[in-house]
C-alpha cells in the first residue's frame, strides 16, 4: 500500500486558514487569531466544515476543545482511538504554521489513509486545543491542560481577558462551548506535528524530526535590592547599586548554562530574559532590579544544577555587595520524554517513504507535554526557515509539510492498527 | 561687629513655604511645588512679601526669575551687585529645604547685615530661579540658563509641559511672567547656599560646606543589538543575547569608575542608572538593550577615562558576542570650578563665627554651574542628615541652617565690600 499525502489540500486548509485575522505585513504572512475571537470562530468553523467533508463525527467539549472522529468499518468503535492534532489558535501577529499545521497534518493524514485505503483496527481523532498560546486567557496549553485534568472546567470557564470577559462568555459567544471533555487518558496513542522554531532539521537538510524529550521548564524572579541614591552625589564606595549586582546575576546564569551544555548536557539552556530596574533613570544609583530567568533542558539534573548556580550567586551578592536578594520560582515544568513506541512508528514511518528523520528535544512547550500525562505521546516537527516563529516571517516549505504530514499519516495508521499485510493488500 | 542670623525667622520663612504644596506624609516634610503651579504662585508671593518687609525691590524677569535688591546707603547703586539664592520649585514630593534653604539663607543674611549695621559698598541682590528641578518644563537649571545666554527667552518661554501648556502661558497665569533678565554677568559675585544631598559633612560633623568643584557630567546612552528568539528554542551557542553582553558592560562601567577612583581622582563616579530590555519577557533572548550611563568628576581627564572605557567595552563585545552596538552622548557638563576669592571669603567668614568649613566638590548639578560661567561664584553645603533629598525624609536641623547662613552673611558682607573696620565700629 502507498499511503500518498494530497500536498495541495493541506496547503489550501493552511492557506484558507491563514486568511482569518490575517494581518497585513510587508513580508511573510502575518495572523492574529486569538482564542474565542471572531477570526478564532471563523477558523473552528472552517475546520469543522472538513471534518464533515471527510467523513469524521465533531464534537466540540465544555473548553472549546474540538474533535472530529473518524471510525472507519474496520476499527472497533469502543477501541482506545488514536488521537492526532495542535491548535488553531496564535500569538498577535503570528505565523500561519504554528498550530494549524498540526491540525490540518493530522486531517489529511486521515484522508490519506481513506485514499489509499487503509484500515485501521482503532478510531483516529484529530484534534484542537483551545488556547494553547496563552494570549488571552491563562499561560498557555489551557485546552490540554483541563483535558488532563490539571485544571478543573469551572476553573477554566471563569478565567478573564484583559476586559474582564471570561473564556465562558467568549466561547458562548463565537458557538464553541460544548459539553463534556476530551479524554487523553482514554486514548491509545496521540501524535502532533509542529514546526521546530529552530534550525536544527534546516542545517541538517532533513525534513521530519522525531522528538525525544521536551524540556523541562523553570521561570524563576531573582529580586535585588539596593539603595536608590544621587549618581553624582554617592560616591564609588557608599552606594548599594542593585544594577551592578544584577549584572553579574546575568553573566553568572549565562556562565552556568554554558557551562552545564559543555559538561553535562548538550540541550541545556539559562536565559536572563527580562529586567526591570528602578527608578531606571539615567542619573539614580539603581535601588531594584527584578530578573526573570528561564532555565530549560531534557534532564532536570541539569536544569537544577543552573538554578543552585543562580542562587549562589545570589547569595555572594548579598555577602560581597550589600544587596538583599530574593528568588521565586513561580512555573516549574519536568522533562517530558515522548513515547518510545511512537517514535520509533514515526522513524518507521519516514524509513517507509523513503523521507529521512532526525532525533531532537524540543525546547518551546507544547500541548503534547500535557497529553504525555495521561497516554503515550509523539511530536514531530518540520523545518522552520531560520527558526523564525511567533511572527509573519514564520515559514515552512510546501514540500517540507507534505513529507512530515507523509511521516504523521503512516505513523498514525502503524499505532491505529492498520496491518501491514492488510494494507499491502489493499494496494 | 557681630552678625547675628535669627534662626527662628529664617525657620519660619522655610516652614511657611514648605506649607504651599504639602504632601500628606507618614513621615518627614513634603511638598510638590512644580514650576509655574498654583503651589508655586503661593511660594512667590510670599518671597515677595518677605522682600518687601525687609526693604528689598523686587524685579520679576521675562522667564519668572524673582529678585530683590538691598541698596543701602553705604553702597554706590551703580555699583556691580553682590547675588545669592537658589530656588523654590521642588520634585514631586520633594523635601521643604532644597532651594528654598538657599532662598532664604539669603534674605536673613541680608536682614542680619542691615540688623548688625554692617554697610556694604555694592547692592545685594537675593534670587530665587525659575524651574530648577526641571520637573515640568526642560531638563533642569533653566532660568539660570536663560539668565547667562545658554538658551534664548524665546526657546524658554515656549517650552510645554506634558499638557502642552507653554512656561509662558504658565507664568502669565501665576502673575510671574515678567520683563527684562537678571544679568548675572553684571553681578560682581554670586553664592548658593544648598543642602548637601550627601553625606560628607554628616559624617565629619562639620555644618557648612566650601565647594572647591562641581563635577562635571557626561551622561551616554549605549545601544547593543542582538537577535531576540525563543529562549526554549535557541541553544546556548546560537543566540546572540543582548542582555548578557549588557551585563558585561554594566560590569566594566563600574570596574572603570571604581579604578579611576583608586589611581586618579577620588570624586569620580560611573553609573548605569537604566537599562531597558527589549521584549523583555522570561521566556525570550533579550534583541536590545538600551544603557543610560552617568559619569562625573572634577576632572574632565577622569570623566574621559571612564567613557573611554565604557566604549571599549562596547568595541570588544561586538567582537566577541557579535552583538552590534552605538553609543551617544547626548549631555555633557564641563566640571565647574569655584571661585577662590570667594571661597576664602567663605572660609573666613566660619573661622570668624566660630563655625567649621570644610572643602568638597559636589556631584549634583546647581544653578551656580551656569552663573560662573558668567561670574566668580560660590556654592555653600549645609549638612543632609543621611544624604537623603527628593524626599519627605530630606532634613538639616535648624541650628545648622542657621549656622551654614551665619557663614553666608559673612562671606557676602566680605564680598559686598563691608569693611571690617567700620563693621567693627558698628557694634
Amino acid at each position: 500500500m502507498e499511503i500518498s499525502v494530497d500536498a495541495e489540500r493541506l496547503r489550501a486548509d493552511i492557506e484558507r486558514t491563514g486568511a482569518f485575522g490575517a494581518v497585513e505585513t510587508t513580508e511573510g504572512h502575518g495572523r492574529t487569531v486569538l482564542a474565542g475571537t471572531e477570526p478564532n470562530r471563523r477558523a473552528r468553523e472552517y475546520l469543522c466544515e472538513q471534518f464533515d467533508a471527510a467523513g469524521l463525527t465533531t464534537t466540540v467539549d465544555a473548553v472549546g476543545n474540538v474533535a472530529g472522529t473518524w471510525t472507519p468499518a474496520s476499527a472497533d468503535p469502543d477501541a482506545a482511538p488514536v488521537a492526532v492534532g495542535s491548535h488553531l489558535d496564535s500569538v498577535p501577529e503570528g505565523g500561519i504554521f504554528d498550530g494549524p499545521l498540526g491540525v490540518y497534518a493530522g486531517l489529511e493524514a486521515v484522508r490519506a489513509l481513506q485514499d489509499a485505503g487503509v484500515e485501521p483496527t482503532r478510531p483516529i481523532t484529530v484534534v484542537s486545543f483551545t488556547e494553547e498560546e496563552g494570549q488571552r486567557f491563562a499561560d498557555g496549553l489551557l485546552g490540554s491542560s483541563v483535558a488532563v485534568g490539571h485544571r478543573s472546567v469551572a476553573e477554566a470557564l471563569a478565567l478573564e481577558d484583559d476586559d474582564g470577559v471570561t473564556l465562558e462568555t467568549a466561547l458562548s459567544e463565537i458557538g464553541f462551548r460544548g459539553e463534556g471533555l476530551l479524554a487523553p487518558s482514554e486514548w491509545d496513542a496521540w501524535f502532533e506535528l509542529h514546526v521546530e522554531q529552530d534550525t536544527v532539521l534546516e542545517t541538517a537538510g532533513v525534513p521530519v524530526g522525531v522528538v525525544t524529550t521536551i524540556t523541562g521548564i523553570t521561570h524563576c524572579e531573582a529580586t535585588l535590592r539596593g539603595e536608590a541614591n544621587h549618581a553624582g552625589a554617592t560616591g564609588m564606595d557608599d552606594r548599594t547599586d542593585a544594577l551592578a549586582a544584577a549584572a553579574e546575576f546575568v553573566s553568572a546564569v549565562e556562565r552556568a548554562a554554558t557551562e552545564v551544555v559543555a559538561t553535562d548536557s548538550e540541550s541545556a539552556v539559562g536565559t536572563v530574559g527580562s529586567l526591570d530596574v528602578a527608578p531606571n533613570a539615567t542619573n539614580v544609583v539603581p535601588g531594584t532590579v527584578t530578573a526573570g530567568v528561564d532555565v530549560r533542558d531534557v534532564e532536570r539534573e541539569s536544569m537544577e544544577r543552573i538554578v543552585a548556580r543562580a542562587r549562589e550567586t545570589l547569595a555572594r551578592l548579598e555577602r560581597e555587595r550589600g544587596v538583599e536578594t530574593s528568588f521565586e520560582r513561580p512555573f516549574d515544568l519536568d522533562p517530558t520524554p515522548m513515547s518510545d513506541r511512537l517514535r520509533r512508528a514515526a522513524h518507521d514511518a519516514g524509513a517507509q517513504a523513503g523521507l529521512e528523520t532526525l532525533d531532537l528535544h524540543s525546547g518551546a512547550a507544547h500541548d503534547t507535554m500535557h497529553v504525555a500525562d495521561a497516554t503515550d505521546a509523539a511530536l514531530l516537527f518540520a523545518p522552520s526557515r531560520d527558526g523564525i516563529s511567533h511572527n509573519p516571517l514564520e515559514w515552512t516549505d510546501w514540500d517540507d509539510c507534505a513529507a512530515a504530514t507523509r511521516v504523521l499519516a503512516g505513523a498514525l495508521a502503524d499505532a491505529a492498527g492498520a496491518s501491514r499485510d492488510g494494507s499491502q493488500g489493499g494496494t
